[in-house]
């Protein structure tokens, strides 16, 4: 690696810590044994290039992953991890909720109901809401 | 239909109209003589229903929509409906390409490339950029 | 809600009970908490409005949707779900089970072992077929 | 090819000829100069042997498969064919678009209105539905 | 069964534990009490006829075939037994490794992260790789 | 962009051109009135850092990324740009055609066959096959 393609890492794993904080990290870093190009790709190019980009800011930018992710339905660890980084860079848990429910015009209700039950897991591991009293 | 189905439908019918203009109100009469009742619906459940909510603003909601078809790929019409969409609400030409770059990570290259050929169409359509040169 | 919405709402909820019985007033339940306008909104209009229509009887209704969940592939608790709809509205094990092999034809072997596999499950739960005897 | 598969060959042309009709036969035509050995299998596999099957009838599968399709959404000549198909054994216009309207459920609003376009050409081009006058 | 379908089921069953070993011969098995015609026909169409045919050699396929998976990245069960059946015929660790990443490239990160972490499993089941320290 | 930058899209812009040829530079040249930096980024990361990976040859790399292409059935102009890649790096046209018969098993037959048809076209563009008789 070259010093640049560092700084480029850097900027990388910078951006990551602010927006996934320790679940980014976490997944990159299950990934470093079996995988060490890829977990450096992903610093690099999704965190490095572009949510270092200007021209959206980062709760935007957070709002069309989460939406992204639950459309398509099919990555429910990375859905989770997203929808932390948009709790941690400003959204509400009703904007969070809002954004699922809207994707069951795009995605159909299965695709929502997964997307609700996935932001339950996080709402819960961050203490936003309760555990519900049926599951007591 | 009762008054009441009718509040709901108005409701969405005006929605439709703040947020997709033109490009909205074609799609619902062109789907009329086929399919009235799924006409119907559209209006109904997505912008009377979802897009009226409050808890998210236009904005959010254009921004989560077309990162949603985008990274879905199966969509096109849809795509640049929403594209449209995106700036009538508030979104700049350079959002628009942010949201589209950002759904390469999430959804590849390809689908980030589709995307960003249907803002173009778009883009050219309202006369936000200019015909490229090597296309007269 | 006034009182027209109270009509969608209570025609979709006994419809949901009619089709989907026991495991659809879970879902329902299980999203209340963390959703509860999302769990409404699967009460009205997938129920409400859609399976409520005539013009298509509800058996020909879970064909279709035990089709498109086996060959979307994407929403595990869903097609579990409506395999149990589809028996109860007179879809046989036998015809569940066609359907899922023919969606091998358009979603690929993979998609056809996971839609019988989740068919496995629903089957041993209502005790239509004997747990194998490898397994015990 | 042995005497045998000759038998399960015949098997699925004639299944074919009975359900896709001329629409059938055109894809198969013309996938024979490019893929002659495709074309066999997409005869011998889901005509001779899934269509062949008893257990299901036969609209009752191509309800299966336009919903699956439907769903889908990247298969549009497909779509067309197995709507034709569907009409061919047995379903009326009114089931065709209720099945497609209820795939807004599954698969989201833009998946049950490009069915809904794809089924209005179809309905044209057999004469069941007139030209919108809007076009002419 | 006449005498020829034999044959062709017997070539598939010979091809099918040449490619997958007891990770393929594990899922038909598992298959046969629910879907026995299902298994019967993955065994046919799949084995006993395209991983059968010439022109392409079976390293190739599997090639091809861990990239399908891992693009799609809705079908985890039939991933890891195609993983297996890539380091059956002769790919390397590194091999599937590289096919994982690119599909970052088509399928965007979380679909190749997925894959990657498919690929741990199976080179752990192997012995491939020694347990991450960080899990013991 | 630091040197260090350049050199990254250097190698990617020649690998891009020694993979794809004309038709990969078409889509880039299309690209940069309207997304340049999408465009920069489609040279970096896919070609200047995937494909130039040592690990695998350049015609397994294309073997995949076709197969995933044809799988994923919602990108016609990459899978078409793909295919000419695959023959520009010693793969023939058998060998893309078994690669996309394959995908029937994994994607389904409609999959397979609109890869076919694809493929049909960057044979006829480049002279490999005949015009058929029957469109002439």
């Amino acid at each position: 690696m070259t010093t640049t393609d560092t700084e480029r890492f850097q900027r990388g794993l910078k951006k990551l810590k602010e927006i996934d904080g320790q679940a980014g990290e976490n997944v990159i870093r299950s990934l470093q044994q079996v995988a060490p190009d890829l977990a450096r790709y992903t610093i690099e190019y999704p965190f490095g290039d572009v949510y270092s980009r200007p021209g959206l800011d980062l709760k935007s930018r957070e709002i069309a992953t989460v939406a992204a992710l639950t459309a398509m339905g099919n990555a429910a660890p990375q859905l989770k991890v997203h929808i932390h980084a948009a709790l941690n860079v400003g959204c509400t848990v009703t904007e969070v909720m809002e954004i699922i429910i809207q994707m069951s015009v795009y995605a159909g209700f299965p695709a929502a109901l997964n997307g609700a039950f996935a932001a339950e897991e996080v709402f819960l591991e961050r203490g936003l809401i309760e555990k519900p009293s049926s599951e007591t």
